[in-house]
């Protein structure tokens, strides 16, 4: 609520320069003019720091192309997550500084890197092979903007030694990323060895009663261990974002 | 289908002592006669090696003392599984060489102790605390069958290195029953260690996503380890018996 | 169990104060401790930074205080969740330094109060008043842990503009734990104005095809903001824990 | 229940016009004669104000040009919804005024064009570039029937002051129609902003736990507004077609 | 609170009765005021044109008076859902004007009726007898905003002339509510007869697969009639306040 | 009401010992009685063969008395599904000529026994005796619609010669209804050996992944032998009528 | 196989025309025939009155056409259900006597047409357009098995007075199948009309939360008509099979 | 725990050769390098008697053949499963001793067969056809880890004399493996004979409600039979290790 607002409205009507009509229907807007005045100065980089990211799936490369001169034409970055390789040829034909991972399935625009700014390193993890197309999308994400990420792939529970011979790196991370398909138990076993917070990426490898990544989901958020974050199935870019937030708050 | 009934029903109908209608009438019901007389003269003991399991859950008390009549007259041994302390009180108070235990909530008839038939050690562990209850009526079942048991409590995944201190036990074992809530991970990480066939079991320990147990049980179903079988939630009995049929046949 | 605790047995043993037999038995004892119906894993505070919590649910009050007394033996503060007021009560008996709060459901024993470690303040806020119980679970764990926090409650998205005259403290916070039925959606409009990490917890408030707090769980994993991390159902303590972890980190 | 009916009919029993038999018979039929005489004579358009909606899907291209010319023998406009363009190409050499729109994927014949006749504007919005398709179909299904329709899209919760950009549509429109996916929160903030009904129309836009729509159609059916009417998932025409009852009756 | 207070205080401002300071101080609580467990939305009324209405399940009877007070300082009319007789009970002691519908399990405050502002009748039917809680709700709900409310109860499906019997209700109306559990067919067959919008309210009426109302919730949402909106299980008060807005708007 | 009743009504209209006008009212009330809770449909009997069944779950005893007393005056039987004992006792209190059955949960209230006009023997079979009291419902529907019915219980598939020696009821009856709870698989094998139709009951006996009847419904709805009719959970009302209607009609 | 081939066989036998030895050898595989993917149950046709019926769906058009020549040898008649139209062409070539249907998408092999024996005519009906190729599989393989059918197709019940124009149909039938997707709601309207017994066919057709059909099959297990029997989604063979089972029984 | 290298490093400090600082560290890290020191000497063959199994789905031909040709360095087995049978020629050009199973969808590549070393027979049998290609992959593991396997296909419970007439390899095997699809009832049936471990496998065989194979597995889970072990959906490789765990321990 807008104090100083209210007080000049009023004034206003106090003396005689506003009508109790048109201030009585002001009042009746309050709430929603007061959230509108907050915002109408604030860029989303300056109040998220970072501009919008682009979700590809479901728009035709010409609606991307469009949305991206937009934002190109005042910001430093933009991704451009799910989306297929066909329409990342037809964008790079429209832009420079834009690059292409097939595995992540994503797009990093960017006319210069951004400096690193987090308080350490993001640690990303794998139970398995099929997991890392969406661990690279979480640590391209993580890396555009302005992470050290570092990553180790395969190292899930079946043999779990795999997973100590790393352990170094679980000490050094400030947050850990770890992806895990069907039964979804590394992350648990993870978070149970370290301090700093683990965000857990059910993916959807699997079959049966992987039910499309819902059971490994679940087994995240009923983890044994209590410093764990989970985000959506598949979702590497928000984990990665959501690293970001952490490691450099 | 048996052959002898088969040509001696033809020789009938040959020299005339059978007529072709009653014949034809006979070879009508043929398959199911053939499984009636492969049947008849074989008990469900002899059979399958132990006696019918009473499932308590739904039967009134006075139902329940009458099966155990019938089969206390035939049998060394019956069991009682889901029946609450205060029926157990009423049997009791029918039958001698009776035990209740209320914890896996299961009573125990039996005239003599089987002998220890197995071909080696059984182990039980859980995950937490709260489903020993679960591993309980695994360890009373699989003993009443004649089975030497050993069981480890409370070792789950957020603090492995509880279960690595058990390692003798788990290399010890012929069979091991794995019960665990929550996101049910620990049959995967002790299938991983071992040569030998993990009956996991998924417990309703948990809440919200749990979903009753349905995401352990899920979890494990899809484990990453291939030497995982998985019994329906909370079924310490069924654990304890597949246990058994494993290390006696 | 701590730093300060092993500096001081190592000391013993190097200037000959304590044999090197009792000293490795009493590690051997640092790392776990079994007493029947669980394994006390008191390396968790060396390695967590903080001494294992215990679920309440589904434990005896005997159970409960066997565990702290072997606990409070090496600890300055144990958490306990789920805990009925009836057990509270028989615990309170046994301890002194305990504190019970019948809202969060939750036994706070604490010889003296941990320094506030946290980088910055958490903010807890809730979407309804029906939300209050889980919210104050989180407050209680995340202040336990050594963390300022700050709390705001109904201020639902169904009357948005409650939620905005607090922008100050979401604006002043390094992590929100946002905690909502029903629908769910406080998360995202909150995410979508802040800079920080925001912990979205979701409950069971609701009725129909809220679904147990199912719905709400699922938006939030749909989140459109990005910066959002969530934990399981009426999950309080989770979220406390992984916003001091957050925090502290 | 058709009271002159019954009158005639005992009156002709009485003076023995009619035989007990045959009225006996008649009077078994009775409750459904009577409906079937209520609808004899009353064509849907009547009774509805619109003639049959044609459903596209899993009809052939033939089935769906039969059922339009027999409707175009009596009515001014016909609706075909969820119908390809490679159908709509078939069903355009067989009849003149039919526009076929690609992103709502629907046929709008039209001899001539409704009067306006609803009491005021409909408002159409949605919180993704991606859910257009779906409030497309509304837009059209709403003017085909006769009301003024005014869009606003893009305008979802994660950066809620471009929603607050539009308040004076949301003031003016007598039904809003909601359009949204992932965690469908929008209905919910702008119901609470506005006195008449919200149409919300859950999108299948997302992936992972949006569940195909389904996350967002149960947020939606628990706002905590409770002006809020919700529709089928992708179901932009019925969100239409209901707003026109709304704003027509 | 509402407009004519609105208008009150300003033209004391205007006319130098009321300082501006006061004034200033009295519209920030005319927008929220916060008693600690809630945040009033006194806004409400002049946003949405009903005062905030209190959902009873999970906040205590001392909460429900506290908030109660507070809004019945400025407003005629207040409505307490899903409310058990025994809090009803006390709160009755603090408050005239409280009356106590124990089939709805609702709390009408009302200092005096508020007239009849719809266009015309609503109309609220139920398939079964089971059903008639709900419908109640409805009732009372849209009665309470200043409507005009004709219900029929027990007229579903499977004696459907039961239905036809009532048709000229089925005429009148301008907006018809239809309550149903077990198949929730009845909406669908009403939608068809008429031209204004129906509300679909499904209730846990049932057993088996009626899903605690989710099978009677689907049925309505795929319902083959296009004037079909859809509230949440036994959301009786939802339907009636939806009703009311659209009948007032 | 019965054909009998109408003709005499008729009858008396014709040789004019009945007015047009009393008879007219008659046969309004003959299709429906409405006592404001419920709309009696007294046509059911003539159109379906057997008046109304009352549905016990959620109705008051008053309420049940009060369609009793209307539905008794017109017909010789009466059903009343899902009553607990102390309704009943209410009940019994008010009229003669009824038996209450505590396992069927059933009132059947019968001034004298229907004639059996079945074409051949309803079979009732169930898989275990946790089964028996959903059986007990459908043999006492079936018997009290007029049918002839023998039943054999706990002859599940775990020891399947059990059911092999019942087989001469097998071929003897007209309709076989198979109970079962857990994986349901009895009506398959039953199916499988014999040519009438059977009519598959599941029951919400067993735990865990047996989802309170779900599992045994969706087995049954799957069953490879194709002359297997499903109806609803629990439902032995349902099953005893649909198989009266198939040996009746 | 059928009664007359083994009155035949018996004869021979008694006559001496055919040694024991070979005949026996005839009656093994009349039980059934082994050719390594099948076990042909010849025994069926016997037992059940109708030869077994091939799945065709996974099914190689080879092993189709191996499994139709071992029963074309001993029977009239071959129903194949769930066949491409591809797969079909392939089998053609290898018998005459064949004829596809490529809505029902179903073979019906017929050395000649079966006499019809069922008591009376079977309706099939359906809601909508789109249930028609279900409807049909129905129809084929009612008659297939040699009954008398009718069929009325597009009867819904948001129309509802076009079912009560085909009434004499309704009264006429023995048994009626009606087939529906979306709500599933017209099964229980046509119940409620007749005596009879009403097979009820959900279908897939639908979108959002019509879930594959699982809304129309809760539906119509949930009817609050008595006389409802059900089979799984789009199973149109598994109608018209139990129709026959009725109508010949 | 390793209780020698805890000796060891007391001793140390106890004689000056290690600084309390940097043993402090090492007790820190306890927990972890007691694991690491466990498999550090422990190949994956040698602790679980096979190397890796290869999950082929997800994986490209490179990353197969990549990770086959370091097996291949060591071991004299391979098994790659769910492998196209395009990839397996990319495969097959790179290494000799490959065989692909196109209906089982592995590789097993042999230097030379293993000898069998299990305890007896494992038993595969399928109920329908459509089964085999589990039933293959089943046969195909448990052969090429050692065992002799023995198979019997196509004997479902709807012929169930078709399962009978292997009654003789029932009674041999050590273990049985079940494969069925749809309802999934033969597992509970062979159970109930034997008393041996039957492994069961739910395969997606089915359509509607057999919900891609969960129906199965429910049914399964569910069995009355208590010797039932229960993998994952179409896990014929997980089935076939199972077995040959059980019969090689």
């Amino acid at each position: 609520m807008n104090q100083e607002f209210l007080r000049q409205l009023l004034d206003s009507v106090a003396n005689g320069r506003l009508s109790v009509q048109k201030a009585q229907q002001d009042l009746v807007h309050l709430a929603m003019e007061d959230i509108d005045y907050a915002h109408i100065d604030h860029h989303r980089s300056l109040r998220k720091g970072f501009p919008e990211v682009i979700f590809g799936e479901g728009k035709s490369a010409e609606q991307i192309i469009g949305i991206m001169k937009k934002i190109a034409a005042q910001e430093e970055v933009i991704l451009v997550t799910r989306i297929s390789e066909q329409k990342a040829l037809s964008i790079k034909k429209q832009f420079s500084h834009v690059h292409y991972d097939n595995q992540a399935r994503m797009i990093i625009y960017q006319k210069s890197a951004l400096p690193k700014t987090g308080r350490g390193t993001i640690a990303v993890i794998t139970a398995g092979t099929s997991d890392i197309p969406v661990a690279k999308e979480a640590c391209l994400t993580a890396e555009a903007t302005g992470n050290v990420v570092k990553s180790v792939f395969d190292v899930g529970v079946a043999g779990i030694h795999r997973l100590f011979s790393h352990k170094s790196l679980l000490e050094e991370a400030k947050v850990i990323i770890v992806v895990a398909g069907m039964e979804g138990a590394l992350p648990s076993v993870v978070a149970g060895l370290v301090r700093c917070p683990v965000i857990a990426v059910p993916t959807s490898v699997g079959y049966g009663v992987s039910l499309g990544g819902l059971t490994a989901l679940f087994g995240m958020l009923n983890s044994c261990a209590s410093n764990v974050a989970v985000v959506n199935i598949d979702n590497g870019f928000g984990a990665g974002f959501l690293a970001a937030s952490i490691n450099q708050t």
